[in-house]
Order: structure tokens, then C-alpha cells, then sequence
């Protein structure tokens, strides 16, 4: 095969793969959001299916003829094809060694195990969900081991959702976190009358929360035209290409920070999706690069600009004019102080920016656990629960607040919880490095957050795929450093609580 | 290939053409629904990736094979299987005749068409469409000209929708009905004061509209596990299998008739997908027949059922509940008249009983001349509003409720109006082969249609694809009687207006 035939090829197969992923994620989309109850297995079959089609695409011989021509040849490719055919390639590398037969019955599995999982959670039952959540944590070494033999499952797993992060650089990570940030937790913990939230517990119409949520996204400069808003159990982001990007969240009326932070966090998802280079578009380089550098945009929107004094300066009057009678007697630095309020809690999501990490911890230890085979799911409530009391000090009442809160598991994200610690390190980083070409706060109050959507687009959105996750970061920041997380919250939270 | 071989492939690619048409439909469904507005290219793309796929799939030599051993040995296969066989050599024998990139060409022009539609419609700019309907139609031509090359264009598309079907019997439909019901819509327009819905148009809010809509579903018996309900421009209903079926609806605060009978006739429909036969499901058979038919269900249950007396003395009491205030004034007999009020109007999906064939008469009557080439598109807006003069007498004053109003020619459903008349009359004869088997109006004042789906699905539903559309009816029936049509209407519409 000739480079041109290559190319040509490459066109043909990469709008193939695009369609059957497009195809693919609206599915998921639509059993998360709106499908009819009882359409879980039906959505599995198809699943399925397409998993299969894409498989047989990926692994026919003149796919690897076109992948092996266009690698022999990769110096003579300008750098975008030369990547593209790099990630196709290790993407066939990893695909072709899985039988074909069991790579579909994963895909039905992660469907199915979704599906009961959203009962069980329902109902409180793990029981329910024990055996699909073994069958998802075998599935995922088993797949593991096929994907790389010669490496540790659970490393191959955390390399999945952030390329070159191990082992050993999360224990180190975690237990620096841990070192510093468990005694700050106690002295807030301990000064816990110091911060006061219930005027976010009054009564929020859920109505107006959504037409909130519309503002938010306009003040976030989010283009509606390519972005909706839905509803879901447990807010999510997809997105299809950098035209088309969802966005859901959750409503509770006693809760008015909940929906109003998880559109903030998913808007920030979002954006990095929408802004992918345009060049790069219904390509294997169309998309944000890894879970790490996601979440490092997620929460860097939802805590570090979010929950800034900054942000909350200019979120409160709007806030009060949709809610003028519960934000009455509230002033500025009361608010800010509410949604910063920490606490030891049960749920991941609601967690405060202080607490967050612990959360994940927990989730770290309990995978590393499972897949070195000293727990089985039958174990992880209780492994779980005795953790939350260790690492959090909570005692954890059901199941359903425990072990069953997250979807990640039962969608066979074994290995993605770490991302989210060390997205929210990056942040940190990130705000330096924005203060030296630009006077954040001073855009933040400005009321739209177009200037710092336009620094992380420059640095790090339109470059999709193209650089490795730790390369993008560090070309932005230089090394990780998770000191400089740490002094953050340090400083934040010494303040607001006084200690 | 042994037969044995050939019914395993058979299973294959029953599941693989299953999975395509599953997730072409979501995309449409997604696309018509909640998508958002700056992605119909986008899905325009992948709509005809997926088409590419089907095609491939269909006109694989290996399938071929597997047809051809199957239909050698048609005698010897059950009649389940001996039906699909034909059913999908049929099918094969349409699509290859179709050169793969026109094939493909055509999805991702009926996408295109249908975004610019909505887009005309909103903007009532009839010259930003224009191209595209020509497209369309010359597209539709051209098709026809592939799967039927020895026939009329204009037949095949007629018969493409409803098997059987032709010019011939369609004008000798249209004439009779012509001839019988102009007379009486005149007598019914000169006595138009004689019913009087301005209770209908008050103030309905939408949020209430919204649970009233949930309880006409139960009334209906709709199994909401498997049907949910969607908000659209224009109401339609889709199924992916007997599984998952959507209904949709368009909610008006001054129109509370529009979105209930909406909701009654997109419930026809779903009914008859949930209970197409089981055995049948994820199959080439597993759907409603034909347009025909499947209009002459959603259609007896809007107008023959939902428009009774019967049903109207339980809806109202129901109705009342939910809007106290609106419908304080009404009496039983007011709403009946109310909700059959007859006038010549201009759109269509509002009209009534008895106007409603003459809007599907001019819709014929411009397809026949747009295939016949005696006018184009840019004629089309000039030649509906002097039909819509001639037939019903009325002024046409914009193309958004002229020639825009309807989706179907964006996307390629031409030829399909005829069955909305021939599926209406339909009605006429079952209720009278109803009436044999059940007491037609206490089943209906029972406050539950249980028994009426019941007979339908044992005579109707239940088969799915098995039988060809005319035989379907004539087992239930006999001989197609337009008079019977003729004479129900007459009868109903001479007592509401005392003619």
C-alpha cells in the first residue's frame, strides 16, 4: 500500500470509527438521561453490536495495512497524521489481542451492570449489584492483561484514563495529601460553627434552578447551539465532537449549590470539548486527552474560579435576583464562606474542595485491593465503609450514601478515581501560571469568563490529542508539583475558618 | 452454504441490520427532540456512515449467499423464517440496485434537508428551502427509478409506504370521498356557529398539560417501562423495537384539544409497536406494517375512539380535574361538539375528522405533479395555496402554514400522505367488526381501552410484518369499503351540526 492509499484509507476508516462512537455515546447519553426504564438490555445488545463492528474495523487486515504503511512512514507525515496514526495504531495494538466474542460480552456486560447497578442504588440493595460488580472488576483485569501482559493490571488500568501516571507517583501524591491535609481537616472539623450554610438549604424551586443553570452557562460563554443541559441521577459530560457536547445535572430544591457547582463542573468539561482544535474534529485527536487533564479543567471551574471570593462577588447578586426571598439576609462573605463550607461527608459529589481528596482515596485503596485479589466485591462494603471512618470519620448509614454512589465501577472506570485527585492538583498550578499573564480575579468579576477560557484554549483545549497528558501539563505548568495544591488549600481554608 | 449455515448467518445479521436501525433512529429521535440546534450536520455525517454500514451489510456477498440458500429452500422453512427471507431478499433487491454513494448521499441530504426545513418553517422562508425539497423529490425519483425501474416513479413511492397501493385506487378514494364529503363540509361551514370550543382555547397551562399527558398513557394502557414521551415541533412516534417506543407531543397553552389528541394519536401508534408479537421482536418483522396501517391505529384511536361520545363523557370529568377553573362552564354534550367542531383551516395535524383527507388530497395531488415534472419546487407554494383555495376554501396566508407545515418531504416521505386517508377510513370498518365482538362503548366508558388493545392486537398488532398490509386488513374486515367511511362521517358530523 502506497502512503496516498494510506491516507486515503485512513479518511474512510476514521469517519467509520467516528460514526459507530458517535452512535455509541448518544446511546449512552439516552439511557442516562431520558430512555424508558425497561430498555436497559435492548441498549446492551446494541451496544454490543457497535462494539463489534468497531472491533472487526479495527482489526481488519486492511485497516493494519494502512495503520503499518502509515507508521513505516510516520517521519514523512506532517505531525497531526503522524500522531493520529500513532494513537490508532496503539489502539489496535491494545484491541487486536482481545477475542473478539469477549470484547462484545464486555461491552454488554458495562450495559447491563449499569442498568442493575441504577436499581440497586435505588433500592439500597447491594447484594443486587455484588456479583455484576466482581463480574465489571474481573472483566477490567482480565481486559488489562490482555491490553499489556507484562505489566501489573492496576497500572495498565490507571494508564488507561491518564497515560503515565503508576503506582507509585498516586502513593506518593496521596500520602503527601494525606500528611498535610487530614490535621487541617480536624482543626475545621473542630471549628465547624464557624461556617454557617443553611440559607442554601431553604426551599429553591427547581424551575428556577433551571433557568440558572441556562445563566450559568452564558456566563461561562458556553455555545448553546453545540451544548445542552439534560438531567441524569449522577451529572455526567459527553460529548460527540467539539459540535456536539452534553452536559447534565441533577435538582434538588433543599440544595441550591449542588446543581448550580455541578453545571459549573461539567460546563468546565465541557468547554475543553468545545474548543478541541477544529482541525482535529471527528478525529481520534477530537477530544480532551485524558481523565486527568478533564477533571484538572472540571474542577479548576468549579472550586478554584467557582468558589473563588471572586466569583462569588458576582454570583450572589445574580443568584438573588432569581431568588431574592431565600438570599435576603445573606451577604457576600457569608456566601462565600457557605460554599466553601467544609465537612467530613458520605458523598463524593457534594464533597467540599478540602475534604474531596480523601473521598478518592478511598476509591484508590479499595481498586488497588480488589484487583490484588485481597477483597472481593462481596468485602467492599464493609472495606469501604471501614475506610470513609478511617480517612473521613464518618460513620456510613446505607449503601446506597456508601459503596453504591458511584456509576464508575459499574461502567468498568476501574482506575479513573485517581484522575480526579490529580486533575484537582493541576489546578492549583493552573492559577499560578493564569495570574502571570493576566489578572484573574479582575476577569472573573467581570462577569463573564471569556479571558480564562481563552488562556486554557491556548494552552491546553485546542490541542485535543496531540500531546501526551503529562507533556501537555507540564508545557503549561513545568513539573507536577502537589505542594503547591496543598499551600492552596492550606491558605484558602486556614482563612475562611479562621485557624 | 448448507441451510443450517444459512439460518445461523441469518442470526448475525439480523442483529448487526437490528443494531444500525436502532441507532440510526435514536440519532433521528434525538435530532427531532432535545439535540442541540448546531448538530444536524454532524448527525447528518454519521446518519450516512451508519447507512454505508447497512448497505454494505446488505449487499455483502455473503449475505447475499445466505438469501439466496434461504429462499432456494423457502418450502422447507417455518413461516416465520420463510417471511423474513422474503422479506429481506426484497430488501436486497431494492438496495443493491442503488450505487453506495448515492445510497449514502441520501441519508446525509434527508438530514440536511430536514435541519433546513425546521429552519425555514421557524424563519416561514420558504426560497432557504426550496432547493433542498427539489433535491429531495428528484432524489425520491431517482430512487424509485433504482428499486422499481420497470414501474411509475410515483407507484413505487405509493406502494413503498403501503404495499399494494395504487394511483389508480388512490384517485377512485379520493373522488368518492370528494364527491360525498365537500357537500357536507359546506352544509357544516354554513351552520359553523352551531359549535361553539372557545372553553378549549383559555388558559391551559403546560406544566398541567404535561401530567395530563401521563394520564391519558395510562388511560391508554401505555406501558410507560418501555414508552416515554417526548416534546418536538412535530409530533411523531418512533420505536427502536416493541421495547423502546417514543411518542412525542407539541404543547400549546390556548390549544388543550392539540396536545391530548396528539397524545391519543401518537399513543396509537406506540400501542400497536408494544405489542407487534414477541417472537418477532429485533427482526425484520418485528414493527408495525405499513403507514396504512399504522395510521389507521393512531388515527381510530384519536378520532373513532378518542372523538366518541363515550369517550368523551369519561375525558371530560378527567379533564375537569385538572383544569377546575377552565372547563367549570362545560357540559358533556358541549365538549363532545367542541372537540368535532369542523371547519376548513390550514394545518393539517389540527384539522378535523372531516376535513382532515381533503389537506391529504392536496398533498397527492402536488406529489403526483411534482413526479409527473409538470411543476417544480418553486412552484409548490403557489400550487398549495390555490388547492387549499379549491379544496377547503380557504386563504393561505404564509408558506410556515402553507407548504412548510409539514416535515415529510424534507425527509424523504413522499408518497406517504395517501395512507393517512386510507388508514383514516380504515377506521371506519373496524369499528363496525368491533361492534361484533365487544360492546365498543361500554369498553371505552370502562375508563380503561384494555379491551379495545386487546382486540387489536389479537387482529392487528400482534402480527407485525407477517402478513402484507391489504391481506391484514381484509382478514379483519374484508374488502376495502369507502363507504363505510363516508357513511360515519356523514352520520356523525350530520347530527353534531343538525343538518
Amino acid at each position: 500500500m502506497t502512503i496516498q492509499e494510506a491516507l486515503e484509507k485512513l479518511q474512510g476508516y476514521e469517519k467509520a470509527t467516528f460514526a459507530l462512537n458517535h452512535a455509541t455515546g448518544l446511546m449512552y447519553y439516552d439511557g442516562a438521561t431520558i430512555a424508558p426504564k425497561g430498555t436497559a438490555e435492548l441498549r446492551g445488545s446494541t451496544l454490543g453490536e457497535l462494539s463489534r463492528m468497531g472491533y472487526e474495523l479495527t482489526t481488519a487486515p486492511e485497516t493494519v495495512e494502512m495503520l503499518r504503511t502509515l507508521m513505516e512512514n510516520r517521519e514523512e507525515l506532517d505531525p497531526i497524521t503522524r500522531r493520529k496514526a500513532e494513537e490508532l495504531w496503539r489502539d489496535y495494538d491494545r484491541t487486536h489481542r482481545v477475542p473478539v466474542e469477549e470484547y462484545v460480552a464486555y461491552q454488554e456486560l458495562s450495559a447491563k451492570s449499569d442498568a442493575v447497578w441504577h436499581e440497586a442504588k435505588e433500592k439500597n440493595d447491594f447484594a443486587l449489584f455484588e456479583p455484576y460488580l466482581q463480574q465489571m472488576f474481573d472483566a477490567s483485569r482480565r481486559m488489562a492483561g490482555y491490553w499489556e501482559p507484562e505489566k501489573a493490571p492496576y497500572e495498565t488500568m490507571l494508564s488507561t484514563f491518564e497515560r503515565g501516571l503508576t503506582v507509585a507517583q498516586c502513593d506518593a501524591f496521596f500520602a503527601s495529601l494525606r500528611e498535610k491535609l487530614v490535621p487541617l481537616i480536624q482543626q475545621a472539623t473542630a471549628h465547624a460553627d464557624r461556617v454557617d450554610d443553611a440559607p442554601l438549604h431553604r426551599n429553591y424551586p427547581v424551575a428556577i434552578q433551571r433557568q440558572f443553570s441556562d445563566f450559568i452557562m452564558d456566563v461561562m460563554d458556553i455555545d448553546r447551539d453545540h451544548c445542552i443541559i439534560g438531567e441524569t441521577e449522577h451529572p455526567f459530560t459527553t460529548n460527540f465532537s467539539r459540535d456536539d457536547v452534553r452536559i447534565t445535572t441533577h435538582y434538588f430544591a433543599d440544595q441550591v449549590a449542588s446543581s448550580l457547582y455541578s453545571v459549573v463542573h461539567e460546563g468546565g468539561h465541557a468547554l475543553y470539548e468545545l474548543h478541541t482544535g477544529r482541525e482535529l474534529a471527528r478525529t481520534c485527536l477530537g477530544n480532551g486527552v485524558s481523565m486527568g487533564i478533564h477533571e484538572s479543567q472540571s474542577r479548576f471551574y468549579e472550586n478554584i474560579i467557582g468558589r473563588s471570593r471572586a466569583f462569588c462577588s458576582v454570583l450572589l447578586p445574580w443568584l438573588k435576583e432569581h431568588f431574592p426571598a431565600q438570599l435576603v439576609d445573606v451577604t457576600e462573605e457569608q456566601f462565600y464562606r457557605m460554599v466553601n463550607r467544609s465537612r467530613p461527608s458520605l458523598i463524593r459529589t457534594e464533597a467540599d474542595e478540602l475534604t474531596y481528596c480523601l473521598h478518592i482515596m478511598v476509591r484508590y485503596e479499595l481498586e488497588k485491593q480488589m484487583f490484588a485479589g485481597t477483597i472481593t466485591a462481596h468485602d467492599l462494603p464493609a472495606a469501604w465503609n471501614r475506610l470513609y471512618k478511617e480517612y473521613l470519620g464518618v460513620d456510613v448509614p446505607s449503601d446506597r450514601e456508601g459503596v453504591l454512589q458511584d456509576s464508575h465501577w459499574a461502567n468498568g472506570n476501574i482506575g479513573y478515581f485517581p484522575s480526579y485527585a490529580i486533575g484537582s492538583a493541576y489546578g492549583a498550578q493552573y492559577l499560578l501560571e493564569m495570574q502571570k499573564d493576566l489578572d484573574v480575579e479582575a476577569a472573573v468579576r467581570s462577569g463573564k469568563l471569556t479571558a480564562i477560557n481563552r488562556w486554557l484554549e491556548e494552552k491546553i483545549w485546542k490541542y485535543g490529542c496531540m500531546k501526551d497528558p503529562v507533556a501537555l501539563f507540564e508545557s503549561v505548568c513545568g513539573p507536577f508539583r502537589p505542594e503547591e495544591y496543598v499551600a492552596y488549600l492550606e491558605k484558602k481554608f486556614t482563612e475562611i475558618y479562621e485557624l
